[in-house]
């Protein structure tokens, strides 16, 4: 095996620091050992300060992100329910594609790629189908757009429905406040702003969901996801219900420990400056934005490729030449779009300049 | 974090080797990165060696052993589908509930814990119940008993029926044939004979498995799990569908060049004889085994707690004294077994020494 060294600047994963990739080299332990399970609380105790919520049900799916989103749906939606999912991009349609195989009748509230879902439009939907779940994606990866999350909760609540988070990009990158907006599940993956290997996805209950999930008629249609159980696995009972993946665990320990050692605030307005320093640097080579200034990711910066480049040319030369991944579009933005992450350890400003640099010596400007 | 370094001989999951601890500590890449997709495709290659199998569709699924048996069963069945499960340990009963979760009418065939179901029983309940889907456990990890399998693909195919078989303990510690043995669908998992940290699920499908897979009129409830997505990122298409773990696959991908390194037929005679050394030293202590000689598991040693021992302190002594992890009982067992895995890396005369020692010491005989 000789695998190359990437400088990760897609749409995830992003670079993982050294200490994360030692973390996880350390022997592996039994998944019931007392040493592991007092890892798998302190684990549960990092997730809360990220997602900054109280919610005891708190805890990392043996998964990626998708796992995660297909949990949330699956044990908070009955068959025959009625689910409103809020679509402007990839991941706003897999939501709705998951709820319909949990047998859910979804309505769909949507806005163009590119754009964000109108908070009122939401609202008035919300008042309109009178779902029991709605769910929405914070950090649209497919167009890097920022949905404003804050003003949904007290709606669904209003109308007896639970709020369903996507923050798969944003956490670890931009404020994600599950308690303060009052949002019932969230899940996100960690490998992006939280720079660890893909394969584990944190996900968050508040008690409201809580209930739901008790009060279930029918069974979870998924065992392996089942949060019945898996929660008696991560809280005090310690029942055995799958192996965890220890070393993926040791890894995401480390990263949120570097997290919660550079401090949320101060992670976040470095996300914000590198996105402003890459948006400054590509505006200079002629390079927009998909989508309105003011609505964009820090994290996730997806761009117009310019009429006369070769998209995928351009692409292939980063990676080959410099060694650089940057993504392509997804979508309605295949091949028109180029998706560029500053996630976590990827975001710095040695990254950036040389990105911009490569960009220009390929371009040609 | 300060971890202990153990010695691991439970069921799962056993040592892992340095060279995999190390594969999996290389820096992460893109999961569409073409060096990547290389790597894809040799770990299929290898899983092919392992499974003895020619199928296509033999992949990885981004999951532990758990997630592989939901694969195949979500999969393979349709809701109001006749299923037959053999159950005699945790892990048929496990797929029984799965199945059910997918809408199967479940039809069971059982044996108490500690045996082997007869053939000829299992060929009966074919007969009897037509179904469309039979499943099996291989090596039941909860009782240490080996079910003969290599009767049932026939039968099964003479009554339309497809074979499943979970071969999470088995695989890579003794012969599993996919092809010779006529088995349509079958799973793993990294953590057990293959020494890999715990995280994936081998899965292996044959053309008339993927051909049932094509014909379904009903969508797969899990989209995580949905072969029809998941088998184009594996195969040419290279369609995204979620991010692989890419470091455990790393990890997989060492682990198997390891064990066809050492070559499947010794590794599985490695295994015999320190089943066999380890089936003795626990004779002289008076220790036996929950099941029949010659229906006993090398990998995994299902043995009766002698009546004047207090089999908790003793894993308990085991662990803080000499760092070493058994397994306890599970169900029926609970309290009246060990479970002492000799798995892969772990399967060597150092460790069987050690532990009968440390047994020896401990239990004082």
């Amino acid at each position: 095996m000789n695998l190359p060294q990437r400088v990760l600047l897609g749409p995830g994963p992003s670079d993982v620091p050294p200490r994360v990739l030692l973390a996880m080299a350390q022997p592996t332990i039994g998944h019931l050992d007392p040493v592991f399970l007092r890892m798998m609380d302190e684990i549960r105790q990092h997730l809360q300060k990220v997602f900054r919520t109280q919610n005891e049900m708190t805890l990392a799916i043996s998964g990626t992100g998708s796992a995660g989103m297909e949990t949330v749906l699956v044990n908070l939606i009955e068959p025959g329910e009625s689910v409103l999912i809020c679509v402007n991009g990839v991941f706003g349609g897999r939501m709705s594609d998951i709820a319909q195989r949990c047998g859910g009748k979804v309505q769909i509230v949507e806005a163009p790629w590119g754009q964000i879902i109108e908070p009122e439009h939401i609202i008035d939907a919300i008042r309109k189908h009178r779902p029991k779940v709605v769910a929405m994606v914070h950090a649209e990866t497919s167009t890097g757009v920022c949905q404003p999350v804050d003003q949904i909760g007290a709606a669904a609540h209003e109308q007896g429905a639970l709020l369903v988070v996507d923050c798969v990009t944003s956490l670890g990158g931009m404020a994600v406040e599950i308690d303060r907006w009052d949002v019932d599940a969230a899940y996100s993956g960690t490998q992006k702003c939280l720079s660890c290997p893909p394969g584990l996805s944190p996900v968050t209950l508040s008690s409201r969901a809580a209930e739901k999930l008790h009060s279930r008629k029918t069974k979870v249609q998924s065992w392996y996801l089942d949060l019945t159980m898996v929660r008696q696995y991560w809280g005090h009972e310690r029942f055995y219900h799958h192996t965890a993946p220890i070393n993926m665990l040791y890894a995401l320990h480390e990263a949120l420990a570097l997290v919660l050692e550079e401090g949320l605030d101060k992670r976040f307005a470095r996300h914000h400056e590198m996105h402003k320093l890459l948006r400054d640097g590509l505006g200079e080579l002629g390079i927009g934005y998909v989508s309105p200034e003011g609505r964009t990711l820090p994290m996730l910066n997806a761009v117009k490729v310019p009429d006369d480049v070769d998209e995928a040319m351009v692409r292939r030369r980063l990676l080959d030449e410099y060694g650089i991944e940057i993504g392509g579009g997804l979508g309605a933005f295949k091949g028109k779009a180029w998706r560029i992450g500053l996630m976590g350890h990827s975001s710095s400003r040695r990254n950036v300049t040389l990105l911009l640099s490569a960009l220009r010596e390929i371009i040609g400007r």
